[in-house]
């Protein structure tokens, strides 16, 4: 599959010019990798790339020609990238505009592609971001200015869709399996215990929060797991805690950000803000939970919210991960070069025995705006827990680990210049 | 200093018996290291231990007769306690009456002890279970039964007297520390970024918090500091925040669970619940100042509120955290078996411009119930921040890691029967 992209590569006249990158939407524990994979496969695609230079805040930064020069980085800044959470480099939400409704971003950027010459744009980032990626592609592709434009997928969120999983995905993965098991086993220290309710993020799939469930593998898992999949009742949840509780004297249950009930409404106190995108933004359901089940039942119960925390722990990174994350990014660099263009980057996975991951593209605009759910057969038929297709789904994708580089006990991270 | 307390075992007519140990109060990430020490320095003395056993749920098990025997356990479950968080053999918080007033627990106590022929007992925990032990000591003095108790120190918060700090503290510095680095380094992917207010736990002792501090030698830092030990103004508070937002466009506060107004009157919306101890179960206080934040201000506002976790993070231990609390356990049977009885452990450090500890012992009683707070030549003079003197106290705290022992992209804990 590498070979089919880079067999494309010598059959076409070259197109010398620069390459853009940029990210957007939230960031992972990942995503700076992806930068990584992208920066080094540039640099040795000379034939085809002069320069790599990055968007700061993502396509702000080119609206507004706030770039970063990769010539000017150090070598060990560049190398830190694959240890950095968060996005080294900016992020954003922008939603561009439908270009025949209003052209002005559009005609900014075209000025900006032209003075840079910037013949290759990657955009590193989720189903929004790809939103925005296949916008300028189909703008550059109407008024004829020769760009190929590669999506790099990243998202925690795990819903993209036509792509095995997403970078970005097994670490946050990981970080939640082993923080849930601590938290088990620190509960367990008490035969009186506590009804603890974590919350995890995903608006509307609950991927994020399956993966709590890779905890019961080492038997220190969540007693209960409720994904946004499946309509949340909370009579429902106060019958299971409650019987859960009688039986063991605590209870952990581990709840996606992005719970609804049966009409469809977000269970979370939201705080009634939008982002550019429309989507609320959620929060306080544990909190909620947790508030519910003291006053209903009358049992002791504490919130848990990991925050930003669950993507940007790149203190307990997964290997695979990373190195997916790297790739990406070089396959994207390699689809660019190969006069590809308004695709994105998907993993599919063989269906051998062992794990392995194979690159491909798919065009942006069926990848923007489409959330990939957990599947009915990964969810258990009390809509409570999950199943064991989903361990197998998961457990490969959180395997190894990409120590940090600690100095003074504290990691390094990457600053660019 | 191990010389001295090796020195008294020699001279003394030896005392054979059985060593009963037990753990109480909060967990730590390695307070199970503390009990490997116990365990393997107890093996080393044959000639005085003959078996090592454990209560369960502390003092619990001892009073209900529930054990488990060392012996019986295998080598590999005993070695993966030094990677295992929480309370391996189950804690308590249980307070005993005074023998004076009720001597019921302290009868039921003796015909156990004599039943099982202890005459070694070790407690390890923070404040109040040093109360616990001290009781038992001054009861078995009294009525003369001949058993050599000794307390090995441990608590996330830092807060016990006479000791330079306290095994568990290190560990769950270093988590917060790497936390807020991520967090920062995460928040500062956007232009337009929020008030992220990071709860830490700490009742009347801001050290765990003060560790946040660590984080902005990175560059990613807290911007404020909170600590219970400064009395905090809600007014002062927006004031502090409204300012760097103004200039940063984000802010990044940590604020310690236990602050409390001029009047000491906790911050926190407490749940109303105390603890067997007659303590307040705090929570909640960095979703009131968000909320605060939000509705006052105007200004976007998230919570994160890391829970047990931070008590919990065995996957990123400090390694000098780890060996501190194998060798309290250590310390601990050799001044059992040197005929020292109602002691705690503490740790000295040398005036050397090198890191160095010494172990040394301090009567019970004066260990137990007293909170050493962080001193106010640690606290900036806005009481909004830390200073260099405190850096220098916690940064040898958090030095080197005790990687985990991963199967399956999750850690093993240790699992005693």
């Amino acid at each position: 599959m590498i070979l089919y992209l880079n067999m494309g590569v010598s059959y076409m006249a070259k197109l010398k010019g620069n390459l853009l990158y940029g990210q957007s939407g939230g960031p992972t524990s990942v995503i700076n990798a992806s930068a990584y994979g992208v920066i080094k496969e540039a640099q040795k695609q000379s034939d085809f790339i002069d320069e790599v230079i990055i968007m700061k805040h993502g396509i702000q930064g080119a609206l507004n020609e706030e770039f970063i020069f990769i010539k000017d980085q150090s070598e060990e800044e560049i190398e830190l990238l694959k240890h950095t959470p968060g996005s080294a480099f900016g992020s954003v939400r922008h939603k561009l505009p439908d270009f025949k409704e209003d052209d002005t971003n559009y005609l900014r950027l075209l000025y900006i592609f032209k003075k840079y010459n910037i013949r290759y744009f990657l955009y590193n980032g989720g189903n929004d971001s790809m939103d925005t990626c296949a916008k300028i592609a189909d703008y550059f592709n109407h008024i004829n200015y020769e760009c190929y434009i590669i999506g790099v997928p990243k998202t925690i969120d795990n819903d993209l869709p036509f792509t095995d999983h997403t970078p970005g995905y097994g670490s946050a993965a990981k970080f939640i399996a082993n923080t849930i098991m601590e938290i088990s086993y620190d509960m367990h220290a008490y035969h009186n215990g506590k009804v603890t309710i974590v919350e995890i993020m995903g608006r509307h799939a609950g991927w994020l929060t399956a993966a709590s469930a890779i905890a019961s593998l080492s038997g220190f898992g969540p007693d209960l797991i409720y994904l946004p999949e499946i309509p949340f009742s909370i009579e429902k949840f106060k019958k299971e805690v409650s019987e859960i509780y009688q039986k063991k004297r605590q209870c952990l249950v581990a709840v996606s950000e992005g719970i609804s009930n049966e009409e469809g409404i977000f269970i979370s106190s939201s705080s009634g803000l939008k982002d550019a995108f429309g989507h609320f933004q959620l929060g306080g359901v544990a909190s909620k939970l947790a508030s519910t089940v003291s006053a209903d039942l009358g049992i002791p119960s504490r919130p848990v919210e990991f925050g930003s925390t669950q993507r940007a722990a790149s203190h307990i990174q997964s290997l695979t991960d990373v190195n997916e994350a790297i790739e990406v990014g070089r396959q994207a660099v390699r689809a660019a070069i190969s006069k590809k263009t308004n695709l994105m980057v998907v993993m599919n996975r063989s269906s051998k025995e062992q794990y392995e991951i194979t690159y491909d593209l798919r065009p942006l605009n069926l990848c923007a705006n489409t959330e990939k759910k957990v599947s009915k057969s990964m969810i258990n038929s009390k809509g409570n827990g999950i199943t064991k297709e989903f361990i197998n789904y998961v457990l490969p994708l959180i395997q190894g680990e990409n120590l940090p580089q600690y100095k003074n006990g504290i990691q390094q991270f990457s600053k660019m210049k």
